[in-house]
């Protein structure tokens, strides 16, 4: 038996291909000295019957490893190692003797925690879930995303593709987006009106940061998206709330607000008031776009599950009706692919979408430029359009099975309305329940659902999400509260 | 001929699968109304053998319709188009007659633009580029990388996937870092030291926003990244320069900046300073160290180009003698992959890590898992590390190649050093030379390079990026600007 045979061995029922286990093989016994500096590799034909292998994995792994740089090959001579190792040997600042070998903990200088960014956080590790109101990724166009991102990522001149570009987004994605809003929510813009964006709250989180200034008043429903809320604080603004009520925000208390002090932007969720599930009336919004003008404040609309109403006749949102450039428009592909891909939309004039972009410039540089242009091509192509016609029927029928058997089981206990959008129900419990509780026992019945606590002051409600959740699913979800009631 | 085929036709040879022309086509009868509401339509098997094609793509098209909701199906009877149409009926706000049907330029509401983000584009749409030192993404793994994007997205609980994740980034990632970097760059972290940023520039955001505030004072090289200058500017605080020489940053004159005033954070590229290209002298790497720690500022070591040195010898960062937590550390794949993979990585204190990660939550909420995911299996199986093993050879040849060609053909006209490290030759023109002019005529002949304006002050001087050029690629830059100086 040569040294090779007993120095080398191919698995060949490993998942490592072979000619890599015999590359990294060789590559140990170069770096243990076995294989020595300038030494002449034996031929591939011979290694190859030696190891009763394809000569082409010795040829392979030859070429890995002169690639490398491990292997050198000289014309007509054969192949050998290197003089010059590829091995790296980085040079240590100070000797390390008495250095603490634990990972550091605690900075050696100070700062300020920031107590208005503080949350719990919230984690389903259940099998059944009633979550805050998110899609069922199972519905997704996972195969059509994957091939066209695939598709994306290897087709075209990689050195543009694969390069920086430009921090608005894909042309192609701003360009298709430009025809499906204009087309599904009645606005008019172009391609330049649109900033491609990671989800909502990074528009939020741009105009927070670009457009506000310290001491700037800005107003909320006294229940609203506290993602929403943190970024207002974290620009340094005053929070003032306003009622809502079951027509959304309640548009009066912001005129009486306007008539006191200077009011720099207004935050709504139109289409579906977050948590409580409700659409702001037609006359509200009239009348809010009215005051806008009036008073001067920006209207950020946050187009917050717009695709998914039940009624099929949904209110177009505010920014369709915008003549004067007082609305900011977002959304996102969160709820209409799942929330993993963070690709959303900020529309505005452009004026706001050039100042924005250049502040984005060094924040994250730009976004996904593959996976926007795969979202794209999908909705080029329809899919996404199909996608949501085929959850929307989906989820309209597991709402209405969720709300049927809260009342048929749980109407002693819970109290809501059937929301004519969204993902989630706004459920009110019985005073006698303690949520904290009941949450606590779900638990450990394998179901999450939130407590509710941070929609205080109000007490003892909570969104349970039924979107993500199969029929089957839902049913078993019901049966754990009712029994978890006792 | 029925009215079905007169009606409908499938084109076979049509990149859309036929059971999707037929689905759209049938959807479209309904939106016209020439399918009614209620109407019944006619059998699978005598629909295609009307249209001559295959009884499955008819029923492929009519399960389309029907998960769609246009139509629906009664036991025993057949399938009827359904009595309420899945059409989404918005409701206008308001009139749109005497509405401007253009796109908005400008906003309502006024704001302040920032001039410190405002700064050309330099983009080149040309086949050959001398770029500000950019990889070669036709080197990188692309193939490996797009099947674990493709088993990490399709694999494994969707709900768990591909929902809200850890704001800090991929556990998996973060482990496989903290093993890489440990290994290559002498730290010593785990996994909690670690957020997943989308490039270095996040790193500098997160830091400049969370820990710094307006007035502090901030050192920088006189020339250093400017991506780094408009994140201190951006932060409010004060920038000071110091001196760069042949071995870095000027320590000594840091410290009398020191004794004058309280300096909040240093912000160095110590591998190979941005632009120069030179690495800081492991002297003043311990005297910076020293300073930090009696005087309390922090160090921020922007890891830039740490994997592309060409003597096999580095010095470890300073992140690996960093006793008491004063140094925050940042790299990223931009470098190893392409730009358009935006992973990168904060290595800090825990505390420091938590205080940031919150901070993140509010402006995109969690880095993009499945990518993570991607990239710590191809660490796990050390794609990457042989990726970087072949990129360096490649890249070490390109250098050779390139500086040979500026000696022997420009080297009337330029003056440089060869660089130990990175993928670009800091190169000072001759003072005779208009480098705006030279770079315009450039242009015209299918090369880019940067004409150096940004690096004012200094004059005549810019960055030629050599590595992601073949060697015949740079052979033809090379000529064309030999014969752009006449």
């Amino acid at each position: 038996m040569t040294a090779y045979q007993l120095l080398l061995s191919i698995d060949k029922t490993a998942k490592q291909p072979a000619y890599l286990q015999l590359a990294n093989q060789l590559m140990n016994l170069i770096r243990e000295g076995k294989l020595r500096a300038g030494q002449k590799l034996v031929g591939s034909r011979q290694l190859a019957i030696l190891l009763t292998i394809h000569r082409k994995t010795v040829v392979q792994a030859y070429d890995e490893l002169l690639a490398q740089g491990w292997l050198e090959s000289k014309t007509g001579s054969g192949t050998y190692v290197v003089e010059n190792l590829p091995e790296v040997h980085p040079q240590r600042l100070t000797e390390s003797a008495g250095f603490d070998p634990n990972p550091l903990k605690t900075a050696g200088f100070s700062f300020s925690e920031a107590p208005h960014l503080r949350r719990d956080i919230l984690q389903s590790v259940t099998s059944l879930h009633l979550d805050d109101g998110f899609p069922d990724p199972r519905l997704a166009p996972l195969h059509e995303l994957t091939r066209a991102y695939r598709s994306n990522l290897l087709l075209g001149n990689p050195y543009v593709k694969l390069g920086y570009s430009d921090t608005k987004g894909s042309a192609w994605l701003r360009q298709e987006l430009s025809v499906y809003l204009n087309e599904t929510r009645g606005l008019k813009i172009s391609s330049e009106n649109i900033l491609i964006t990671r989800g909502t709250v990074m528009g939020l989180y741009l105009v927070s940061t670009g457009l506000l200034q310290n001491g700037d008043n800005i107003v909320v429903g006294e229940m609203s998206w506290g993602s929403a809320g943190m970024n207002f604080v974290q620009a340094g603004t005053n929070l003032l709330k306003i009622a809502v009520d079951e027509h959304g925000l309640v548009v009066d208390e912001l005129e009486q607000l306007c008539q006191k002090q200077p009011i720099r932007l207004v935050y709504i969720t139109s289409h579906h008031h977050y948590p409580t599930t409700v659409a702001l009336r037609a006359d509200r919004r009239i009348k809010l776009l009215q005051l806008a003008e009036e008073y001067g404040f920006i209207i950020f609309e946050d187009d917050y599950d717009y695709d998914f109403h039940y009624l099929s006749k949904p209110l177009l949102p505010l920014a369709s009706a915008d003549r004067t450039g007082m609305v900011l428009y977002c959304g996102s592909f969160t709820k209409t692919i799942s929330p993993a891909f963070r690709v959303g939309y900020l529309v505005a004039p452009e004026n706001v979408i050039r100042h924005l972009a250049q502040l984005r410039r060094i924040v994250d540089r730009q976004g996904d430029l593959i996976l926007e242009n795969a979202i794209a091509e999908l909705l080029q192509n329809g899919v996404i359009q199909r996608q949501l016609r085929k959850s929307l029927r989906e989820y309209r029928e597991r709402r209405d099975v969720f709300c049927d058997l809260l009342k048929t089981q749980l109407g002693n206990y819970v109290d809501f309305q059937i929301p004519d959008g969204g993902m989630a129900v706004w459920a009110q419990f019985d005073k006698g329940i303690d949520l904290e509780v009941l949450a606590q026992k779900a638990i450990k019945k394998d179901l999450f659902f939130s407590n509710g606590k941070h929609h205080l002051p109000l007490t003892n409600v909570t969104r349970l999400g039924f979107a993500s959740s199969t029929v089957g699913e839902l049913e078993q979800c019901v049966a754990v509260l009712k029994s978890s009631f006792k």
